[in-house]
């Protein structure tokens, strides 16, 4: 099957008024806070450990093993978040220490190259005994992405040969017999191992992610008795017994129907299952992948692309169960969802997974990070009301401001990669042929075997939609360049050279085909802000609409509209007046609407419920991108609201 | 501070057509069915062990323990409601059982009196040290309350002399230096005392009751600092931290000022309270019930007379956060409020806690058993969606339909035995003046010291506003009768002998003087069906109408408007129709009304957010009584509904 491929980070400069925002923020705040986090030097924050315990695990000083078992996923994580920075802002201060890192990795990892902190320290002869809660092959996977992309940036292959060392352990040890049906708990593994496959060309490693798919869920099933193997230990206390959905081990997963479980061991999943039906030619592989996109997309997302709607356990639940205060949607849930989008985008040149992946990265993630980078949101909710957000509560997991980097941190790190390998997601190419997915200033060159294509983007995207590209080009045949023309924008209009053109237009992608020695492109997307309506089925939806803008869903906030957001009416036949504003949010195109709000005048303290109907008042309603709450000091928040029928 | 005084229950005798559906389920269907599952001999129920427990502690047979650690309450909520039920319906077979029952409590007390078989089986040397989780003073009240109800229906005096000695054994230890500071974790064993003191004129049980409501709260904690006692052992093996809160102890409770924690904990310690405001003439503790009542009953108390709106910890949350699909609100929690509210309209004489004890009883703690009284709800939502409520997701605690009784089952018996004790709810009585609360059909005689009182009404209330009262007197002089006049009915007649009379009224009552020789009232209520509107702060309300009728909420159930009810608006313009069926639910006043649906016309299952608004559709709408609820094969239920602006 083929597959669309990625352009290399290091050829990807962008630089966007609206981008610059987030991706800035990365190297000038995250990757610096973090490092002081990894060492435990910021005074207010829990203790990350991380530092500390590859430094006992190495041998270099005393102690014990502290945080999470999967506490080294965070080193790995910001070594990779460096990795993608390096590409787009060199900081040779910043290498040597990611260097140093690796040295100490180096240092932890056992003769036999295996490499976890946590067993190493406090339970060696317990390794690969509890893969259910374990996470050492999570952790393994992590590790795996941070030294491939160390080595694409930088060059450099230490960290790559320590962890092609990990990742022949691994080989080694899951072919054995005992553990031939061995399967990871959380799901992570199968995409490093298919990154160092194709990085070192060594089909192995491939192999064995496959095998880790092809075995998850078949009986007799390994995670479900799993803790009948002698040398299993509980790590994490559960009272419950092991629900083979939460792992996605509940069914072979060529069989599988539906997204079910923690949403981001599924996606992480999805994710290897992608990559690999495109590896092997595996068509039954790719309908699983297709058929469980498509029951994520058409009944189980939220509008902001975020998933997993049970506050509990993180997890999908079932279609259209979609409320939207008490949810979880997980910004790494998020991360998953456009990080399998994509790769289904590269399969099929179809455009409505980019759709899919522009919701989820427009909106969750970036909605996980607060402006100035030092606050992160985990939970995702649609609706907030901060009265309700009470510990030992079952509104508990419900942050109504985001959160310092906590000693257990999935999410921050996670949204520091994806920020950093934005270029990632922008442009694919196979052969001469360029696809341009997302609309981001900067400039992009890449080479193919006839020559060298410059493609630089200058537009004001998602605010505007307009997009200027330029491209200068010395190959010499003529190569294609497609467009993603978004479902949000379906009308627009395309001129090339100064001269209008109706391009080809075939599966959300509008096809261009020239020597493009030296081209004006511009493209001009119809992209007004709109009422959205959800589907019927959704109940928590029902009788409410939401408003988007290309691929921002906006949201109405306590800041502009005052509290008990949930007593507005929007009126939808007014029309919806757009308008940027340099002084908001550091810049942000507002939306301004007529509505009526259920007011509180004639009800005092005493009276709970009374037959006479409340009273409603005229309002002013004031929207902002979803992605920006939060950002002006807590209140409630809206991204639904009721409308006057 | 005078009390008015309940009637004795041999006294009273109902026969009514609306509540004749429970009280009979009780010694037909509930006694004798949890007499089975006390003794482990329903085939396909959880074992209960309660019986086998009482064996094994008092040495009669050879075993463990089994069962949650207040599991001997089963015994004592089955044994106080066999003592109401033998009020209303002698029954010498079920009687001798109770005895039989009796005599095996008194050999599995201790030689101190002590009785609990958690702590005499597993952890005898245990006993006290961990009050916090243990419930030996929780399952202690229970069983007192049983001892005094089967002392006070049957005059026997056995099981009050174990229970005394048992009593005699508390107020020692916790009079000792060491347990000089402690109170219970679950408040229960105050009511315990309170009516034992009662009952035998012994002053010592209350000051011990009144001492553990004192204590509490104040500093040094008990309860927050009992796990450094070197005794104390995790029974619940709770990860987080004990919160205050959750047992009341977070500040002494004349300081409390709004209802918080675990809500049957809550009322319970309330009722307590207000005996104790009573029988010390305390107006300062008198002061703190008033001003946690009107907490619940303004803030925080659903429509249903459901209290706790967390799912997590079965607590309080906050003012006006009343969720309707994912609440707790337990069964046994509308018991506690009923009972609080009870206490308070003895004590005021004020109507208004009449007001909110029925619309406790009437709907949350009617609709927690079904109407074959052979399954029961704990947990009481006012919106259900079967297809969400999914184990191992944040809607595990809520179940779509009722269950059968449980293992570990508090709500169960403990709805039996309110039900046994109607009669306890509906008359009061000082000296020669009798007062009224609620309208139930049946026969009542009471004694004064001036002669004999008789008094019968018949009603078909709450379906019909009219009722019929005789009553017959052969007292020497004039006395008050008091008939409530609910704030749901303020429009009324009132007949005496034939003649419209206008009665005095003060708080919610109707005050008549005379010597009721032989007297015929007819009091008729204007209560037609009319929709309820809830305070804009409770935003899960906002926008939506719910249907009384007199005490009874109304909702919309699947079974006559098909599933999707969250699509629903109400015409509030149009009149609700009340239509007598005698066919549906065995005979109920049913409600129509108008509307629209959105349709889910031009959706696909392919499309989960679209531009196009939906179309509505004209629909009849069809409500039955919120306590009746289930009873026709699950399906979506509705309290709350859109209604057209």
């Amino acid at each position: 099957m083929e597959k669309l491929e990625l352009l290399p980070l290091k050829d990807i400069h962008l630089d966007d008024p609206f981008w610059n925002k987030y991706t800035r923020l990365v190297t000038k705040q995250i990757i610096p806070y973090q490092w002081e986090t990894l060492n435990d030097r910021i005074p207010d924050a829990e203790p990350s450990h991380c530092i500390s315990n590859f430094q006992v695990a190495a041998g270099l000083k005393e102690g014990t093993f502290e945080g999470a078992v999967f506490q080294d996923t965070d080193v790995a994580k910001w070594l990779e978040a460096v990795a993608y920075s390096l590409s787009y802002e060199p900081d040779s201060s910043l290498e040597k220490t990611a260097d140093e890192v690796i040295d100490l990795i180096g240092k932890a990892q056992q003769p036999d190259g295996y490499i976890n902190t946590y067993f190493t320290i406090l339970a060696p002869e317990h390794r690969w005994s509890n893969l259910r809660e374990g996470h050492e092959l999570y952790t393994a996977g992590h590790l795996l992405e941070a030294a491939v992309a160390y080595y694409k940036v930088t060059g450099k292959d230490k960290f790559l040969n320590i962890m092609r060392r990990f990742a022949d352990l691994i080989c080694d040890v899951f072919h054995q017999e005992k553990y031939s049906r061995a399967v990871p708990g959380h799901q992570e593994v199968e995409i490093g191992l298919i990154k160092l496959s194709e990085v070192t060309g060594d089909r192995k490693y491939m192999d064995m992610a496959k095998d880790f798919i092809d075995r998850r869920g078949t009986e007799p099933n390994y995670l479900v008795s799993e803790h009948k193997n002698p040398l299993w230990f509980s790590i994490f206390k559960d009272v419950k017994p092991f629900l083979p959905e939460y792992s996605q081990c509940h069914k072979p997963v060529r069989e599988q129907e539906s997204a079910e479980g923690h949403s981001v061991r599924a996606t992480y999943m999805y994710c290897a299952m992608a990559d690999l039906a495109a590896a092997y030619d595996d068509k039954e592989l790719f309908q699983a992948c297709e058929r469980l996109w498509n029951n994520i997309v058409e009944r189980r997302m939220y509008i902001t692309g975020g998933i997993g709607s049970s506050g509990a356990y993180e997890r999908f639940t079932t279609d259209y169960d979609l409320p939207n205060d008490c949810n979880y949607s997980e910004s790494c849930a998020s991360i998953g969802l456009a990080l399998f989008s994509r790769r289904m985008a590269q399969i099929t040149k179809n455009g409505k997974y980019i759709d899919a992946m522009e919701r989820a990265l427009y909106n969750t993630v970036l909605a996980g990070i607060a402006m100035d980078g030092k606050s992160f949101f985990y939970v995702n909710p649609l609706e907030v009301w901060p009265g309700n957000c009470l510990s030992h509560t079952s509104m508990e997991h419900v942050k109504p401001v985001r959160q310092k980097w906590f000693g257990v941190a999935c999410c921050p790190p996670n949204i520091a990669r994806t920020l950093a390998s934005l270029g990632e997601y922008i442009y694919f190419r196979k052969d001469d042929d360029l696809w341009v997915n997302m609309y981001v200033s900067g400039e992009t060159a890449f080479r193919t075997e006839k020559g060298t294509v410059t493609i630089t983007q200058n537009t004001r995207f998602p605010f505007e939609g307009m997009v200027h590209l330029h491209i200068a080009s010395d190959t010499s045949r003529p190569f294609r360049l497609a467009l993603h023309v978004p479902s949000y924008a379906a009308n627009f209009t395309l001129t090339a050279g100064g001269v209008r053109i109706q391009p080809e237009i075939k599966d959300g992608y509008a096809y261009l085909e020239d020597h493009f020695a030296d081209t004006d492109i511009t493209i001009t997307f119809d992209m007004p802000a709109h009422f959205t309506y959800a589907h019927p089925d959704v109940r928590a939806d029902a009788g409410k609409t939401a408003i988007e803008k290309g691929p921002l869903v906006y949201c109405l906030e306590e800041a502009d509209n005052g509290d008990h957001l949930a007593d507005i009416y929007i009126n939808t036949k007014q029309p919806l007046e757009e308008t940027y504003s340099e002084t908001i949010l550091s810049g942000t195109c507002i939306i301004k609407a007529k509505g009526k709000k259920i007011s509180a005048g004639g009800w005092d303290g005493q009276t709970l419920y009374a037959s006479q109907p409340p009273v409603l008042e005229d309002v002013d309603l004031q929207f902002i991108p979803y992605c920006y709450w939060d950002n002006r000091g807590g209140g409630e928040m809206s991204v639904w609201m009721k409308y006057l029928i």
